[in-house]
């Protein structure tokens, strides 16, 4: 991120000794270090050199984490289906591992929508959402008329033939008929826990520790 | 439909001159006429040669009707804005015209969410849906995931930018995570008037009166 | 399906260990179940606990089926090519499966146009039709243009180059210059099962033991 | 054509006093000229220098046509609706200038298909065909199921939605399972019936008299 | 908003008596109401009934504005080119019509990068910054880079060509190698109006009285 | 073909097993049969059983060709690069084993185009041309404006990045400058090979013992 | 360009009084102004307040040009029909008001190849060229087969259909068989002119003096 | 190039056996040889029969270089990130081995744009630069608003979602607000290696050694 005290590796295109090399520099200058989409072959070869380390699996996220603190508010992280998991756990853990307090609201996909209403309180105990959808992509439309946060709109390639890889969603949350939604890249989990803590840090007393 | 004893004449792209010819030439060989996307002028002009002609403004429809029949069962027209009335309209106009009893359930867009679930029992009473939604087209969504019925979708062209005039709900309906759902092309009132009246017939004992 | 006592799962991105996991808990829950786009690999996975369920090989799909009903009405399943056959049989066995007595009228495509008029009595003794094709997707306007019964139209991905892996039928079939036809998603066999189920339902007279 | 004795001036973007201007010089040195997409203004002004200047109201063509010949063989020009009509006759005329004997057989879209059919004999009279058709194009694919001569397919702009001003029919034709077409641009009435004159030419005795 | 006490109307294919009578309507049921995309011609219209309506101009908003508080935090407006102008105060005004304290710093384009550069210290001072930005849109880019604020990105459709109407920045934006951005449709100056102040209130006191 | 008295099998999705089992029955119902885009190893396997079954590498063809025929006039099929040799094979051999003489004018493209000029008395030679270029397929507008022959384009999925795998070639093909270009499918140098030998037929005395 | 002693004005979306009111204020800080995309009535306002401003009708360009000098070398612009005339000019006025002497080989369409290969020798007497092509863009291939100079590519909108308004001969020039070739946008004659300039300057001796 | 006395091979859709047979003949009639899109494979076969054949690894480029030169004047490649260093070199390694002096300056990011400006001056010291980036490809505008210089741009592959395989900055930089760009197509830095090598060549003395 260049302006706080973490880094970050993008691992596709990399090679894992690419992606080991990188990450032990990065472990030396700085607090912090995440790689994102990076594969359990990737961890057992960084973590053989950085004992420390930590992997999430569906979030497909590798960690050093020596500098923890957690927010008070909350970052919601709503996500439609169980396909949409890995991009709604990369969100999830992003935001965490930057020091957000997150809850998960998964598998509230508009198809059966009373689960999601009979989520509305928890939904309203969040400072900010992140709304994870394929297919369609119609949950964040709804969420959007439900509460007045801001919300942070996930578009994932989960689909086929017209879906266009992402597209049908992308398309669908930029047009949403509801206020106060900003999207981000198709399956960009990363960008998505990063501008959700960036929000959610606003409301912290003692922003300073945590940006 | 020249399957059946109505005419129908679009008239986009044709002159007031030829609408009326048409118009003329339809009235003398069959029953029912109707033209679609027509002008109120073109009416004035069908009606001085034709004075049983009916104007539907919103639904932009000219219609001779001579042979009327209404069915016991109920099409659904559900849409989303205001913007959306003018294809709602045509789908309204044209499954009433073909002889089906149509109950309209406008202005329930998911952005005011409960204004939808107020009206499932209206839903319900219906034997076929048509949904018609501008935007990002969640309302199709919505509803597929409330009732198990045949539901026609419409996409419309109201949005701007990344809406490509209608292309977002186009692919969002084709996309719903919700089953059961056929699709039209945007705007396209008339079709998804047509389907869901011979949707309806199914249900109909003196199925041959009406086809 | 959410709304009845049958459950569907979605194989791609989920892997054997998944699928079976979550037949076994819908199995205990629900009288049907379906997994579509399955492998033969995850039947017999499923079969080793499940012993009942059965796999449709063309199809793609596994079934538990304890519930089995059959309407009067039927479902007719129109195809162009056997290139199409995957995604018709995904259709036909939906159907099926859900309840409908369903009519096979297979390789009747346009560039043997008598093939498809020699079956005209056969089109016309189906409640509602599908129409399966890739290529350029004109056997639904042609479909369409014999017939004024409901008709659901899937575009399949079956050509190349400026096909677009299906995107040429689908836009044709959006365009058909014949009415009453409804699309679904490009593949999407299963959607139009249920719907032309559902449509099919409605001309029961004990619709309840089928819904 | 710059090969030939005629030449050919493409109106749009061209002021009257452009077209005008261009047309008397060709007419100097060329026996036959045509502007295509002219509008009867454009006409008029070069009938008050060129009196022998001819319009082609529907066509939208304007020739001086003093080297007259006619072929043998027939180009025929099929097409669908009569929104097709301006693309279709750009066609017939364009052949018929060039000194091609021209069959027009129009208004035999597929949703009526047995127009088509009964004309099956007039098609099998001609050398080549010229298919012209908007909405989904099909018309290609039934004339090319039917007969096995050269086709030229014309797709127009006739449709709204998802028909792209004519891209919808220009995928389908490209995509058509009937082989033997090959496909013009949208509404390139002109290039059609330059290329179908140029293969009944090859089935002349006199070749040379006409090229 | 439905969630808040203004109401908002999108006035593009309303007649100047809609856009005056719904005005009219919201006004005695709600505090505040807004116009987007308003005309000259529906602000005369409306203060003839409603005196203190207010417009603006180049914003094209016209407002009632009764119920006025100010955040102390600032929403930046971040513009490269005077074309971007008045989608860039459409975001401004709306934003501070619900209420924030708004920064404008317009024409730092990355074409004269200094200009831009020179700002730095304004671009700190505030809470949330809107990047409006048409041709490529890398200004969203780059004051991603500058800045680690959480920003909403606004593409315009300023440009031709290969700009495809606000297709080239709005893919731009989502694809920024700065994290932290989250995007709006093109020319939604409302829409990122609304999202900034909703993220700019998570770091006031009296949270309620303004949401 | 269904219309002569050869029968094609397109292999691509199809099992060695299938192709072969095909192959068979329509070896005993028809004088000619002949499969496209056929690997060696469908060849060996075919040619187990049916000996005189022949195998085209470059053009991935498999023919039995009993009834061997052909014309006096000449089908020239120029192409561009090397890599454009496939499908300019498919065109070829599938025109000479319908019963045209073919005449080969290969690499000959623009960037070199004194090549292509110092061939100009072959091109003059032919009665029907196929041009096949991948890349930007700019040769087709170069010999279509040196020839007045009809032309068969056929865009090849030759190049990469904005090729967007053959839609760059086809649209200059739709586009060319030059009149009398009929255009095929991305790479479809059967569909080219049949169109151009059903035009050079026009030109024999026998016509009927070949079509 | 902000980094010279020219100041360059956009004018489409700039009412008369903001062009005129610009283009003083830029007058007096600057040598050199131009106003590009500019109309009649424009210049005559300007030249009431700056009498030496000039016009360039068919490149629509007004010039306030105190600040003259000449290249050595030659800038040539290459241009295929009569319809791209108006990006021609464009690109040839910008390149001679910036400093650079140039050549203009217009209406060398590729449809009439000799016109083009007897303009050789002019061809190679340029340091730099600038090819400016609608329709297919072909032209943008041959010119670069012939030379080995940089070569500067404008695709123009002429055209109509699978034109795309100038994304086909776009995507033809990106896609180039030629090596040596840089697009621009689509109509960009401006950024051709500025581009070609400032590759001609650097075969200049006192290159500062013209920078 | 066929222009000059090196010859270019573009290895992908050949055999190893087909690359290496092409680089022997062309070693025989040219002086310089290189392979583009070279394999290591490739490489070692090619060494095998002519050992003075070099690789370069990230150019991914097999080169055999008899005639070396080197300008007075520096080509600068510049580029984003470390993913496009492929492309990068691909475009250095080809201006050098056509005789280019080349400065790399990479991973300069707009992300971190205070890398970029500290190299303003190795900027301002080149002839010509050649701009390579992915993502949103806004580095070619911010190198265009710094420096004056011809600016040949490469957009990249590098991104994913809504980047299209580097649709995003091939639009981005064709729209770029900055003016001097000349953009070749995606990846291709073969292309603007070449392009800037002969922009470069422009200020040498003895312009004809090299060319
Ligand atoms: N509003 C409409 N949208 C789509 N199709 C329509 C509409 N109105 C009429 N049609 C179809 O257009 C045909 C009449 O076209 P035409 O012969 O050109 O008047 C009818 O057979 C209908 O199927
Ligand atoms: N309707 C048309 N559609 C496509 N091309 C045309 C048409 N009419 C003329 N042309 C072509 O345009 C060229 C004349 O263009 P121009 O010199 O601009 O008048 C002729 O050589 C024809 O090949
Ligand atoms: N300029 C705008 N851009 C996007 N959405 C808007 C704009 N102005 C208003 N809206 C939305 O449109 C809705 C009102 O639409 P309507 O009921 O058609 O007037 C409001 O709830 C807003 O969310
Ligand atoms: N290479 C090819 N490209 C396009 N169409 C082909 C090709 N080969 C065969 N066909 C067409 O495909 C049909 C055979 O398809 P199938 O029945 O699936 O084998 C034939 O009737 C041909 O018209
Ligand atoms: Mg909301
Ligand atoms: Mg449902
Ligand atoms: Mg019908
Ligand atoms: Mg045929
Ligand atoms: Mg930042
Ligand atoms: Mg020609
Ligand atoms: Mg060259
Ligand atoms: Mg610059």
């Amino acid at each position: 991120l260049r302006n706080g005290n973490s880094e970050v590796i993008y691992c596709p295109g990399k090679s894992l000794d690419q992606i080991t090399a990188i990450f032990q520099v990065l472990a030396e200058k700085s607090q912090n270090v995440i790689a994102t989409r990076a594969s359990r072959k990737a961890y057992i070869k960084i973590k053989e050199r950085i004992p420390e380390a930590e992997y999430f699996e569906t979030a497909r996220i590798i960690a050093l984490w020596r500098d923890k603190v957690q927010t008070e508010g909350i970052v919601g992280v709503v996500s439609a289906g169980t396909a949409d998991m890995r991009v709604a756990e990369e969100a999830s853990v992003t935001a965490e591992l930057m020091g957000s307090r997150v809850q998960r609201i998964y598998d509230v996909g508009v198809a059966g929508i009373h689960r999601l209403l009979s989520n509305k309180q928890l939904l309203d105990s969040c400072r900010v959402l992140i709304v994870v959808a394929g297919m369609e992509g119609a949950l964040a439309s709804v969420v959007g008329g439900l509460v007045s946060k801001p919300i942070v709109a996930v578009p994932t390639d989960i689909g086929y033939g017209a879906n266009f890889k992402g597209v049908a969603p992308l398309l669908s949350m930029l047009n949403s008929c509801a206020s106060g939604i900003g999207v981000v890249n198709i399956n960009n989990g990363f960008g998505a826990g990063i501008l959700a803590h960036r929000i959610n840090l606003i409301g912290e007393m003692h922003e300073n520790t945590l940006s």
